[in-house]
C-alpha cells in the first residue's frame, strides 16, 4: 500500500472530549508511519478542506498532542457548515476530493455527529466515482447523544456528568434556603431534539424525593397544568421544587416553549430562553420565590470535570477509527459496544454510514417515567456508567492547564480559491 | 469558667464552604469539651434560635462532621430573616436571649456576611444589659467578597475559580466555532452590588487578547455606544467576543439594567435576567449570532471546584471563632490577613464588630482598567491566589459524595411559641 496522507476534521458543536479523538488518531497514525504520511486536520473543519486550509499537526510535539486530552473545545476549530446533497452542490464534493488528490490524502477522519456521517458517506461514494477513491471514516460525537448504532456518543457523558452534579449542588444550596427564600429552581440544559442531557439530571436523585422533582424532556408535550400541579407538589411535600428543563421541551403541536413570543418594551420579539419563561410562569400562577440557570456552552466545555469513561472512549474511537483505515475500511463509523454482564463493561464495534447517517436516535418512552417528569430506572442503569470516574485536568496558579496548538497550515498546492 | 452551650447559624446566601466553617467551629468546640458544653445549631439560621428550634449537632458523629468540609450549601439549613433594629424590634432580640438562656448558651457563633456581623453586635451588647452575658463572635461569609477589615471573604475564593474556569472554557468552545457560528458569548455572574465575582472572570485570561473581553461591572455606569463598539472590536480582533456581565451591571442613573422592563405577550412586566437582555441588545446593534449563560446557584454551590485556599480559610476562621470564645473575647470577628511578602501568606487576625456592621467594601477603581472593561494588574494580583488548589470531595459512581446531618432537634425548653 502507498503510503497517503491523512486527513482529521472537527465537525459541528464541540465538546470537552472531542480533541482526545483527534489525539487518537493522531497517536495512532504517528505509529503507523509506513503507512499514514501527515495527518493534515481542517482549520475549522470541513471548511479548511473546502479552503485548503491544511493544518500540519506534524508539527505539534508529542506533549502538545497528549495535552488534547486534557483541552476542551476544538483544538483545529470546528464549524457548522452542512455539505448539501450531491445533486444541490455537487461542487463541494467535488472540491474535497480535488484538494485532498493534491495533498495526496488517502483517508478521511470526520469527527462528529448525524450530518457529518452523511458527509463521509458521500466523500466515499464520491471519491470512487471520480477515481481518486479515499477511505472515510465517522469518528462519533455528539453531546446530544443521537446517534444510532453506538450504544452512547463521546462527549454526551461529561455533559450528563456535569449537569447531574451541578443539579445535585443547586439542590442543596435550594434546599438550605427555601424556609424564607427560593422555593423553585430551574436549569435550563441542551438538547433541542432529545431529552437525553435533561435526563441525566435525574442521576442526582438517589432516593424518593430528592431532586430533580421535575424534568422537561423534548419528548413529552408540555402541559402546563401538570406542571403547575407537579411544582405546588414538590413545594408542598420538600418545602422546594428543582426543575430541568431541556431546551427543546415543547407543546403538543411541536412547537418549542421558548418560542412563545416575549417581547421588548418596544415590541419587538425577544428570544430569551426557556428558564426564564418557565420561572414567570411558575410565578404567575404559585407565587413562589424562583431563580433560574442556563448553563449553556458551560455544560460542553466544563472539562474540568469531564467523565474519565467518556474520555476512554473518545480516545479509544480515534483510535480504532486508525486501525479501521489501516485494515482497509470504507464507509464505517468505530461505536461504542455495551458489554451484556451486570458490571458495566464497553468495547468498540464497527457500524456501517448507510445505517448511521441521518438517523435520529430518540430517548426510549421506557426511559420516562408515566407522568412525564421523571426517568426510569431503566433510564438509570443506562446513564449511570457514562459519567463514572474524574478525568481532572492539570491546574497550574489555581487554573486548569488547557493546550493551544500552534495550528500552522502546509502550503497551498492548488491556484483556485473556493467561496463558501 | 463554668461550662456553657454554644450556639451556631449560617446566615443568608450559602457558599460552597460555608460548611468548613461550621465543621471548624464545632470541631474546635469538641476539642474543649470542658469549657463548651453542647454546640447547638439553629436550624435554616436564626430562625432556628427565635422557634427554639436548635439542632443538637453531638448527635453527628465524627465523619459526619468531617463531611461537611466537602459539602455545599448550608447544612444546618439558612435563612434571609434580617432582624430589624433594636427600636423597631426589640421582642426578637429579647427572645433570642431568652432561649439563650433557657438553653445554657454561653457562645453565639453567626456565620453571615454584613447584616449578621450588625446583629451578631446587637446581641451581645443587648445580652449584656438583660443580665444575660453572651460572647457573640461572627464568622464571616459571603460570596460577594464585601465586609471590610477581612482581606476576603469565604465563599468568595470558590465562586471567583468556578467563574474563571467556567469564562476560560466557554471562551475556547466560542473561540474553535467562531468562524461560522456563535460570535458573541454572555456569561451572566452573581455580584449585585459589587464587581469582585465579575472580576474574578479576568482570571481566565493569561495575555492580551484572551477572554473575556468586556467584563461589566455594578461600579463602571453602562454606556451602550461603547460597550457596543467594544464588542464589535473584539469581534473584529478576536473573531469573537466574551462578556462577562455582573447582574448589578447598572445605568448612570442607579437602575439595574435587568430591570429595563421586557413585556411577555400579555403586557406583563418580565423577570428576565441581564444576559438575554444583553444578547437581545447585541443582535439589534450588530446583528451578530450569540449564546449566553446564566450560572446563578451553580456557582455559588459548585463544591466540586472549590477552592483550596478558600476551603482552608474557612475552616481556619470557624476555628478561630472558638479560640477568640475561649480566650473571653466578645463583639469580634476572626478575618484573613494577607502577608506582606511577595508570596501569598494569610493569617487570621481580629476585627471589631463596630467596624464590620454595615459597611460595604467595593471594587476599588484601581482595579479596574481605564476603559471600565476590564481588571488591572492590581485586581489580579489580589485575586489570584484565592483561586489557587483544588479541594475535590470524594466521588461514587461518578457522583459526589456530599454529607447530609441528622439534624436532630433538642427537646423545647420554653412554653412560649414565637410566630415570625
Amino acid at each position: 500500500m502507498a503510503r497517503k496522507n491523512a486527513f482529521y476534521a472537527q465537525s459541528g458543536g464541540v465538546t470537552s472530549v472531542i480533541n482526545a479523538s483527534a489525539c487518537g488518531v493522531i497517536e495512532t497514525a504517528r505509529k503507523h508511519r509506513d503507512q499514514i504520511g501527515k495527518v493534515l486536520a481542517g482549520r475549522n473543519g470541513i471548511i479548511g478542506a473546502l479552503r485548503e486550509e491544511l493544518i500540519d499537526t506534524g508539527k505539534e510535539s508529542k506533549s502538545a498532542i497528549r495535552g488534547l486530552m486534557t483541552t476542551p473545545s476544538g483544538a483545529f476549530g470546528s464549524c457548522r457548515h452542512k455539505l448539501k446533497s450531491l445533486e444541490e452542490n455537487r461542487a463541494e464534493y467535488e472540491r474535497l476530493i480535488e484538494v485532498f488528490r493534491a495533498h495526496n490524502i488517502g483517508y478521511f477522519f470526520y469527527n462528529g455527529g448525524g450530518d457529518s456521517a452523511d458527509t463521509c458517506l458521500k466523500v466515499s461514494q464520491l471519491s470512487e466515482s471520480l477515481g481518486y477513491p479515499i477511505q472515510a471514516i465517522h469518528v462519533p460525537k455528539t453531546i446530544d447523544n443521537d446517534l444510532p448504532l453506538t450504544d452512547n456518543c463521546p462527549g454526551f457523558g461529561s455533559v450528563a456528568k456535569y449537569v447531574a452534579i451541578s443539579t445535585r449542588e443547586a439542590a442543596m444550596d435550594v434546599a438550605s434556603m427555601c424556609e424564607t427564600s427560593t422555593k423553585v429552581f430551574i436549569l435550563e440544559v441542551m438538547g433541542r431534539h432529545a431529552g437525553w442531557i435533561a435526563a441525566a439530571a435525574g442521576l442526582a436523585a438517589e432516593k424518593k424525593g430528592d431532586a430533580p422533582h421535575i424534568i422537561l424532556f423534548p419528548e413529552i408535550a408540555f402541559n402546563q397544568r401538570k406542571f403547575i400541579a407537579a411544582v405546588r407538589r414538590a413545594v408542598k411535600e420538600h418545602g422546594y421544587c428543582v426543575i430541568v428543563a431541556s431546551e427543546g421541551a415543547q407543546h403538543r403541536d411541536g412547537t418549542f416553549l421558548s418560542e412563545s413570543g416575549l417581547k421588548d418594551a418596544f415590541g419587538h420579539s425577544q428570544l430569551g430562553g426557556l428558564a426564564p419563561q418557565l420561572a414567570q410562569m411558575v410565578k404567575d400562577e404559585t407565587g413562589y420565590k424562583y431563580h433560574w440557570a442556563v448553563s449553556d456552552y458551560l455544560q460542553r466545555s466544563a472539562r474540568h470535570i469531564a467523565s474519565q469513561t467518556d474520555l476512554d472512549q473518545a480516545y479509544a474511537l480515534g483510535e480504532k477509527a486508525v486501525e479501521f483505515a489501516l485494515a482497509g475500511e470504507n464507509s464505517v463509523m468505530p461505536c461504542i459496544v455495551r458489554g451484556k454482564g451486570k458490571r458495566y463493561s464497553w468495547s468498540i464495534g464497527k457500524a456501517s454510514l448507510k445505517k448511521v447517517a441521518n438517523v435520529e436516535k430518540m430517548m426510549p418512552r421506557s426511559y420516562i417515567t408515566s407522568d412525564g417528569f421523571g426517568i426510569t430506572q431503566r433510564a438509570r442503569n443506562y446513564l449511570a456508567p457514562l459519567i463514572v470516574g474524574e478525568a481532572y485536568p492539570r491546574y497550574r496558579n489555581g487554573m486548569p492547564v488547557y493546550t493551544t496548538l500552534k495550528n500552522q497550515l502546509v502550503p497551498k498546492k492548488l491556484d483556485k480559491r473556493f467561496n463558501i
